[in-house]
């Protein structure tokens, strides 16, 4: 029982057994406050301890005690706020009395979960009534081998651009299902470049043109898409580190896709966005889970979806609506990129990255120390400093801070201070 | 700021804007109550509305009051111990700073996570060491592609036993990769037996054998296997939906395979359990994604696995062990299922199963009215009763009942006194 004993009191009677009192604003917490009654043995008296946790978080721009800034390149940081939706939503989501883990997906609950996600996403980034979007399991890997098996023949030509790991993973997949060509490579100069549009020879013949439109390792990311010169005009392209990170024109390519775990939600799903027309076409050894065409008829519930990863995602693309929209999110993250790009520039050679300027990543910001032997310790430090995933990815070394959109600014700009400081003690 | 004002009273000080205090006892709560505290709008009192929600929770014998009893076919319930522990540690996995969605699936905390799920799952199956455990994405229905594609060449024969809808399914999709035969059929009998071992007309040719454990659909499970006479003397078993109900000799079996949304996990795990020896002779069109040799290469890590669910797996996988492991798990299945049963053998004909009693399902439970025009009505009244999900399949209709690992005794005991005063009241 509660009764108010002034106006800024409250009186709580009876609070037998062990009770814990957790007091927040909201539910989003400032601060909260944590009361451990106990009982006596007699149970006629209590005593309290009371350790209070603050929990400052002005909207995106401060790191909640209790919180690393995590730069990995996926899984990534999630929006705290969305975080803290799906904890308070976990045991019981929204009186169903039942957890997203435990709904059928085909009942309505979940229905309403992933209608809402499409048609947030939709919203999000303008897509056309003629294209479909898929919640799909596999990841991108899967979808190197899907995309040839749903629009090619075995015979038919495709052409890849490759401007790292990502898009040579995606060309080799494709040669067990068609005849695809590298038509430009980054390699020979350690993927650090985007060709120019006009000097690519695009096979008229092929029937894509492939992109990988971010590369999450050698943070390149095209700022323009090139115009598929093939005779059905289709571009197709892997986003998946720069999904929803800035608005994109659909209307441009004939398939996207994307692994969520960077930008919109945990491992697990995969997004798909393909104009609907090139569908029904896939070739005879194509895994049915593998059929676009299975998946658009059944409104990605063929089989059971990956449910929870879904709903997630549903979660971050609220926030992004919330948040104004893409246009807003890509001026927080041209702000966060610009920031940690000037710090390298401006350390005299002391930091370095390696990726033509036009063409650096909002999203994967790869760079090294002029001393190498100084980056373990760089990483470690930053690890006390409660900034964690700093380390390269294991097959370029260095360094790599992914900055995807729920990284706050405050994440950015604690790193570029430790940055300095390293440098000061260092240099 | 909290005192103390008498033994069995506090006062908290202060409680300006907006303010909720949820009272809970320890982590696991038996009584929630909840107190909304509204500043007036001059901030200088407040007022107070309270709402009490009894959560009372004996260990897994009653239905906690704001849950319903979930008798979906999967996804399904999970324990709400696992629930609870999963929802106090989704914003900070202990003390790690970050939610698992957000973890690196290659940092020392997932790899802690998904070597200890490993590790607990090889204790519960006693798994021998010549076997892989493999933490996949795409469902059941992707392993009716990998399967014939690394364990058959092009024209290689395979026998199937099609028990229900979903051997069906994946006779059918092995017929895209290599040469699969029904060696026998339940659909004339609508499914609803097991074939007498002994009269099996295998195909010593053949390179696996193939039987679906338990079908979801049509409630028939088989209570022991077949010996494979095939040259390999390889069976194979899709175990989806009794996959850890109780203990299975794995050294009988090639292969087992399982979608996790069962009975060990949310939507989007696969689980496979390989013999070592069969890997590394994939058809050149296997999709990389579906390449067993790959991923027990990287012990899963190929590509960034499901690691939210994987973790949630790791959860149960504790709960079941805590329970005493899967004997003690059969034990309160087979009585749950012996109590529904009974309910429906002994309604006088009100009630019908139409499986044969010797390979009734122990997970799911289908039956219907003999008065057909009553399902619907009986279906609504349940859900009043916050009994969910019971409508059989859209395939079969009539009603379904799946009382997974994680149902209750006390949802089984509420579902038959239902039942009986359902036929009370319309017999």
């Amino acid at each position: 029982m509660a009764t108010a004993t002034s106006p800024n009191s409250l009186l709580l009677q009876n609070p037998n057994r062990s009770t814990t009192i957790h007091l927040r604003k909201n539910s989003n917490p400032a601060r909260v406050n944590v009361f451990n009654l106990s009982p006596s043995r007699r149970n006629k008296s209590i005593s309290i301890t009371c350790s209070t946790t603050q929990v400052e978080r002005p909207p995106s721009n401060a790191q909640s005690l209790d919180r690393v800034f995590n730069f990995a390149a996926g899984p990534a940081t999630l929006p705290e706020n969305m975080l803290k939706k799906a904890e308070s939503e976990l045991y019981n989501w929204r009186g169903s009395g039942m957890s997203v883990m435990e709904m059928s997906h085909r009942g309505k609950e979940f229905l309403s979960i992933i209608q809402k996600a499409e048609s947030d996403l939709r919203a999000l980034l303008n897509i056309p009534e003629e294209y479909a979007v898929l919640f799909l399991q596999g990841g991108a890997t899967s979808q190197f081998a899907a995309i040839p098996l749903n629009l090619c023949k075995r015979d038919d030509p495709v052409d890849y651009v490759v401007t790292g790991s990502w898009g040579d993973k995606a060309f080799k997949e494709a040669q067990k299902f068609c005849k695809p060509s590298v038509i430009w490579s980054g390699k020979s100069e350690k993927y650090t470049k985007i060709p120019s549009f006009d000097g690519l020879e695009q096979n008229p013949d092929a029937k894509y043109l492939h992109i990988c439109a971010n590369e999450t390792i050698h943070g390149v990311e095209f700022k323009d898409y090139p115009t598929p010169k093939n005779n059905d005009r289709l571009l197709i392209a892997d986003m998946s580190s720069n999904f929803c990170s800035k608005p994109v024109d659909v209307s441009k390519f004939g398939l996207i896709y994307a692994g969520a775990q960077k930008n919109v939600g945990p491992s697990g799903v995969t997004i798909v966005i393909v104009r609907k027309d090139l569908i029904g076409n896939a070739q005879e050894i194509t895994p049915i889970m593998f059929d676009y065409k299975i998946h658009v008829e059944n409104n990605s519930l063929y089989n059971t979806p990956p449910c929870y990863g879904i709903y997630m995602c549903g979660l971050v693309f609220e926030d992004l609506l919330a948040q104004g929209g893409l246009k807003e999110v890509e001026k927080k993250n041209i702000k966060k990129a610009q920031i940690l790009y000037d710090a390298i520039d401006e350390s005299n050679g002391f930091y370095r990255c390696p990726v033509e300027k036009s063409v650096r990543s909002l999203m994967n910001v790869p760079f090294t120390l002029e001393k190498s032997d100084l980056e373990a310790e760089f990483v470690k430090e930053a690890a006390k400093e409660k900034m964690v995933q700093l380390k390269g990815h294991r097959s370029v070394g260095g360094m790599r801070a992914s900055i995807y959109n729920a990284m706050p600014l405050a994440g950015v700009e604690k790193l570029v201070a430790f940055m300095k400081d390293f440098q000061a003690r260092h240099a």
